[in-house]
């Protein structure tokens, strides 16, 4: 389970693959093999949370980093590279941007 | 406090905004608006998240709905036009995706 929070400190990273015809489940399988492998060992990482959109042509992860920096190192990571290089061409394209959560509105806010 | 899990049957919503320069908080504060004011009160509604990129050009909604019909439930009511539509004003483009979550992965597996 994930929990997203106001003004937490982290940096969430909203990255959107645009996916060849069909690759859909593949490019998530390599997503999910590479947190397993990688990601979630790296110093910051908090969570990341794959999505399929309900037409299948994108693939979105929602992953949160203790900080930029964090972030920008694990980029650095050598062996992080073969694994996105996997994912960059299961894509047409691909859209990752940083944030910070600014508002969370709850029915029941709880 | 908003929570993701796997497999909850619920869809989820990530709306890109491009914000026009220098709007980006005017574009935050429409959205909490629209959000307090309306989208919380229609049935199905379960979070909103709002999010500002680091370099102020984008604005991300990241938000729950208990259904896809719910969302579009949502989408014909006339309360929530004219706040969609301000806030389409102040972006040059948006961007909305319905999704499912497909897998979570949390560092401390909590």
């Amino acid at each position: 389970m994930t929990t997203v929070r106001e003004n937490d400190f982290s940096v969430v990273l909203i990255n959107t693959f645009f996916v060849k015809p069909g690759k859909t489940d593949e490019l998530l399988q390599v997503l999910i093999k590479a947190t397993d492998d990688v990601m979630r060992h790296q110093p910051g990482f908090i969570s990341a949370n794959l999505h399929i959109s309900l037409d299948k042509t994108r693939v979105a992860n929602y992953a949160q980093w203790r900080s930029k920096e964090d972030f920008e190192r694990m980029q650095e990571n050598p062996d992080v590279k073969p694994h996105m290089k996997l994912a960059a061409e299961l894509a047409e394209r691909f859209d990752p941007m940083l944030y910070t959560v600014a508002h969370v509105d709850n029915r029941a806010n709880v």
